[in-house]
Parts: structure tokens; sequence; C-alpha cells
């Protein structure tokens, strides 16, 4: 099976008009996915990929899709997968195209989008979900997949092979697991910074009669506001109910310790209490803001970042995205130093596409990688899965194991011709 | 005076035909300038500004400058430079693209344009180089144009200006210095790695007739190669030369401190050993190559890796880059923490138009902020300055120091002719 094209879809849905999704930094999102689809000589068999944005420039991820999509279009699909670690080198080390990151930004964004295409068709080409795939390869095919450049210093390819080896007797045992009881997560749904009190109020409610035990809020705007919060949203939900925060990268490292001391008592976590990019920083929060521990890593560009954050003792929850990441390869790289280092991964989500694309991310960390589901909680939040064919789903709080072939991106017809931007149906006029 | 409109230029020169710029990651290097016009309502007067690449992506630089061009276009030229920071934020914080970096990648390199062109704007306005406005702001201007998000705890605004304030009474002495003397210079132009080795003889001795005291070579193909390409140069320069290396990113950490100990002796820096966003990896490094130094940034996405660089004792020279920031507003930032640090800073040119910018910036860098030439040299690459009105001009190996208002960023009109892409003379057919 050959890849023969290209195509990419530019499509954004109008969140803004909700407040659905707003932050301390980002006000007005219009949750957004810069779409990729592979074509192939193999009838009705396509690779479908995307990578996540709020609005502006989702076009310029789909142009860059298509500068980088040179070294996937017209190649074999076994020959791209036979080294999936080379694809994913000759992607990120495009010898002009990198001098735009490298490996993060624009240029990144579009990596995944485009290695997550080639993940969806791999899949579907052996007709398994994706983490299925990942789970039934080898450990050193999976350290294979890896490209380990700048990694050696904290963990080799033969040590995440041992790794991987120790589990794979169990690995039947947690696949069982999880398909009976699920995936845990928890949910953001409820705690957008553009939402009223009552508004809030009613959707704890309505989340908690749903079965979630685990929930997240936005906070950065005033310390007052934020305790109000916090306070709303325990009086709703009680004391026995898991409750993180959310700062969105509003604080300069002092201003963020000062800031945590004051919330109230019991959040399990603060989340991007500073810098995505201040590893120094992250390790003196956490140092200094205990016993509320540090989640950070959905803008974390690359596994460099990661290693960085787990070398330094800087984060409690490694929160990878499976899209800022340069799909699923580094997400594997970084699902095995995280391991490595005894840090449980609490995947970011939200968004469009992320929560589909996560439950494969959690479930190959419990079955292959870390094999526990300690302090672990993947996130949910319940907007904007109806795009998908294949939906993820969340029961009890919990994520069901996704079935269907591939990496569950493929989109119903109704949502090219309503979200493409400019000229969709949601836009036009 | 307002800011009317914006026309954007992709440019590129086709030097990947000669090898000129090529290195261990960059084989093949278009140099290139998204390039940037700000009209005004006054006559005769505008903006100019740009970003560098390396070829393809150049174009989407282009596109995210438009798109950002919405917090610049319609204002009041004093509304904007009243609040330099605030405007500077404005920019960075777009609700929307930020999402695409945050400050890293295409928006940032986009951000460096834009806010360079309201630079030259303001420069020319008063009819001073940029280097001279800068000069002549108080400690407390100066100190305003920087946006301190995420450095208070490395320095705040008052210790800022506090340093600034005890070079106020010799400020022009430097300046006059300068004027007389020139500012130090090394270059780069005999070493790319993709020239033969009676090339590089013929450059260094063509090099060294023309004063150059200062060196530097690619290196990181094969340890046997780079001790050849070392050892050529020193038989040709001999060994009172200043000698540095630049491996351009492509070593893991142990691989960097091994291979640079097999190195001849007598190197003065090893510039970008491994990943440019691995701080803590450079600060291994570093402890481990001495008596060879460290240096890096040219590849340091924002002013937060430029601090923790320095924090974490990671570099011994800050190699600052006109673009890679967000423009000069975040340079002051960085040559002020690295003066707070005690870390000389050698920027990083070559490319287009950045020995334009740097000699500005080096300039700054000594009349105000770290008042020392001492371990100071600039990048200097001979190619290319003859796109340039007011191109920089090197003498007996250090830069002359610019007269002409503005950013020194011109471009001749044949350039446009020339090296737009893809319809210039250049490229056509």
């Amino acid at each position: 099976m050959r890849v023969m094209g290209i195509t990419t879809h530019d499509l954004r849905a109008p969140t803004s008009r909700t407040l659905a999704g707003s932050d301390a930094a980002h006000a007005d999102p219009d949750y957004s996915a810069a779409y990729v689809v592979l074509t192939t000589d193999v009838d009705g068999l396509v690779g479908e990929g995307m990578t996540f944005t709020i609005g502006r420039g989702n076009d310029l991820c789909c142009r860059m899709i298509e500068a980088l999509a040179v070294h996937v279009v017209g190649r074999d699909l076994d020959e791209l997968t036979a080294d999936m670690a080379g694809t994913w080198r000759a992607i990120t080390s495009d010898s002009q195209l990198r001098w735009l990151g490298p490996e993060k930004g624009v240029v990144h964004l579009a990596t995944a989008a485009l290695v997550n295409a080639v993940w969806d068709l791999w899949a579907k080409s052996v007709g398994k979900p994706v983490w299925q795939l990942v789970c039934d390869l080898s450990p050193e095919e999976l350290v294979a997949c890896i490209d380990f450049r700048y990694l050696s210093d904290a963990m080799t390819p033969a040590q995440a092979v041992d790794m991987l080896r120790r589990n794979e007797p169990t690995k039947a045992a947690r696949i069982a697991e999880l398909r009976r009881d699920g995936y845990p997560a928890y949910i953001t749904s409820a705690g957008w910074l553009g939402y009223p009190e009552d508004k809030v109020r009613a959707l704890c409610r309505e989340m908690r009669a749903e079965g979630w035990q685990s929930f997240k809020t936005k906070v950065g705007i005033s310390v007052e506001s934020d305790i109000r919060r916090i306070e709303v949203m325990r009086e709703e939900l009680g004391d026995d109910i898991q409750l993180m925060a959310d700062a969105n990268q509003v604080w300069d490292v002092p201003e963020a310790i000062d800031w945590i001391r004051q919330l109230p008592s019991g959040l399990r976590w603060i989340e991007e209490p500073t810098s995505p990019d201040d590893v120094l920083g992250h390790a003196e929060i956490r140092a200094a803001v205990r016993p509320v521990r540090v989640a950070t890593g959905e803008h974390a560009a690359n596994r460099v970042l990661f290693k960085q954050l787990l070398q330094a003792d800087a984060i409690d929850y490694c929160q990878v995205d499976a899209c800022r990441l340069g799909g699923l390869n580094e997400v594997l790289a970084v699902l095995l130093l995280a391991a490595h280092f005894g840090v449980p991964v609490c995947p970011h989500a939200g968004g469009i596409g992320l929560c589909e694309m996560v439950q494969h991310i959690s479930v190959i960390d419990y079955v292959a990688v870390s094999a526990s589901l300690e302090d672990r909680t993947t996130e949910y939040a319940s907007h904007l899965h109806e795009l998908f064919v294949h939906p993820a789903v969340a029961r009890d709080g919990r994520y069901v194991v996704p079935d269907a072939p591939g990496y569950s991106m493929a989109l119903h017809p109704w949502v090219f011709e309503r979200y493409t931007w400019p000229g969709g149906s949601e836009w036009a006029g």
C-alpha cells in the first residue's frame, strides 16, 4: 500500500460564542483542527490525523502539513512503518523547515497531524485500534518507533526495552481490566473561566449525577475569585471529590507560589502555574507549594522539555498532549521517560479530538509502559465529540476502551460542510 | 503619525547552490527573509523589519506577520512606543495565535519581524539609528520597553534600572570609543561545513589578510573530519588566532562530552553542542568539557530559555539572535539578564540581515547595559550584505558603528525583483 496524496482541512468550531474552553490566557478560543487525510492506492483506506489549535493560525498549520507531506506522500506504508523512528526523524529534520522550530510551534504541531495520520493508517491497515497496534508490538519494535535523539543522558533504548519487557507477561490481564472497568478520568467542563457561578453550580450537579468523581477548574483572574470558584465547586461536589486547578501560565514564579498558598486546601494539583518553558521555575514552585502538587505538559514543546521536567523533579504529573508533541512517536518517548522517572502520566485533553486520541495513549501507558493506574487520571471535556464517527465515550467517570480500527479520527461528512473555515455554513456571513 | 498598512515579502536567496551557510543540521539553506514594511500617513516614512529563515516555510512566516499585524496597523506610533512592553505583550498574547507557540516557532519569528519594524519606524521618526534611540532612553524608559513576565524570579525591573543607572555617566565615552575602534567581531565565512579543504584554506588566508583575528568553523560530521578541519584552519591562521567550533545541535549530551574532549585543544568555545531546549544538558556539558567553553542561543526560543541557561550556569556565552527572540524588546530583556548574571553576550549573526541588526544590539550592550567589551565578540558573515542600502561594515575584524536612522533594514529595489519567491528572477524557471 502506498500513500498517494494528502488533503488538509481547516476546521473551526465557534466555541468562543459560548466561552466553552475559556481560561486565563485564552479568553475566546474557537476550537479548531488542522485536519489531514492521507489517501492510498487501496480503495476506501485513508489515514486521518489532526492537530488541535484554538482558531486563528489554523490555516498556517494546514499549509505546514502540506509542506512536510513530501516526507510521507509517495512512499509505501510498509517502508514508513518499518522504521517509524526514521520516518519521524525525516519529518522533524527537514533541512529547511526545522529552522522554524526546531521541534516546536507550528512546524511541530503540523508534524503531529501528519504523524498521527500515519499511525491511523497503519492501525486501520491491520484492523486494530492504535492502542492495540502499539500494545501488540514487541518491546524492541515499540522502542524502534522512537527517535532517542537528545534522550540518551536520561534513558537509553536498552533501558526502555527492559522496562517494557517486565510488563509483557501481564499485558492481557490489564487489557481485560480496562475493557471491564474503563480508564480513570476527570472532567474539566464545569470550570471554564468564562462561566458564571450559577452555570458552574448547575454543571457540577449534572456531572456529579453522571458519575464524575474528579473535576478541574480554571483559575488565575484574582485570588479572591479563585477562592470563590473553588468554594462553589466544593459546596456542590463535597469534600470527597478530587479537585484540580489550572492557571494556564499566567503567573511568574514568586507570584505563583504566593497565590497558590492562598487557595483553599485540598487541591490535588495546580496546573501550568507559569511559563511552559520554565523547567527550573516549575521545580521551584513544586518545592514551595506542597502538599499541592504540580502538573504541566500541554504546552511542553517536545520530549527534551519533558526530559528536563523529570530530571529536575519539577512535576508530579506529566500531562502529555497528543498534538503538541510531534505525534504518537514522541508521545511514546515521553510515556517511557515518565515511567522511567516514576511520574504518573495524566494526559491533557479537551479541544477537538484530543479526548479521542488520549484514550489510546492512556491505554498504552497502562498496558505496555507504566503498568500502573496509581494516581493516574485522564482529562475529559464533554463538548465536540459529536463530530467524530467513533467518539470517545466516558461512562461513570471513566473512558471506555475504544474498539474501532485506527486513531479514532474519522469525522462525519457534515463537519466539513459546517466547520470548514471560512466557507463552511457556520462561518459564511 | 499612524501605521496605515502592512506589506510582507517572501525573499529567498539561492545560497544552497554554493553551500554557503551549510552546517551539520542544515545541509542546503536558502537564506531568506520574511520581510515586512509598515506604511504610515507620513510621506516616505516606513517601518522595515524582518525575520530570518533558511527557505521553505518563509511564506508561512509572512502569513503569520499579517495575522499579527492587527495589533499594530491602525495605531498611532506614539501610542505603540509609549508602552513598548504593552505593545509587545499584546502581540505575543494574541488570545488565539499564542496557542501556536507560545513565544516560539513561527509565531515568535513573525513577532520579531513585526516588532523590529516598529523599532525601525520609531528610530527613523526621531532620526536616529536604533542603537542610539535605545541608548538615549533613560534607565526607566528602557526598562519600560520590556515585558518582565516570567522574569521576576531572576531579575526585577528595579534591579534592571539600578544596573542601567550605574552606566549612565560613562555612556558618552563608550560611544566615542566604539565610533573610533568599532565593535570586536569574528567571522564564520571560512568554515561552512559544505566547503572543501582548499576553499577553506584560501578563505582563511583571504580573511586573515583583511584583518580578521577570530574565526569559527562548523563541526559535527565525524570526530576525524572535525579534527582535520580545525587543524587546517590552525595551519592557515596560526595559534594566536581565536578559533570557535559550532556543532549546530547534532549531539546527545554524553556524545557531546565525549566528542568535544577529542577535539584539538585551544578552542575558545563549542557552540550548540546539543538540543537548544536542553538547559540541563548544556549545564552538564559545560561542567564536563572545560577549558572549552559553551555557547548557545541562536535557537533559544525566548527569554525564559535564556533565563534558565543563566540560572543553571549552562553557558559561558549568550548568543542572542535578533529574530529568534521576539524582536528588540525581548533582546533587551536578555541583554539585561546576561549582564545581571555576568555572562558576556556574543550575538548570533550571518543569514540575511542578522549582521545589520546585531551591530545595533552589541552597541546597546556595551554602551547602556553591560558596559564591558571583555570576552565579547559578535558574529559576522560576509555574504548578502549587498542587499542592504546601509549594509553592516566590518573593518579590521570589527563592526563599524552604524549611522543611518533606523534598524538598517532598508533593501535595494532590485532585491524584491530578484529574490521574491517564487516569482523573482532568481527563481522563475
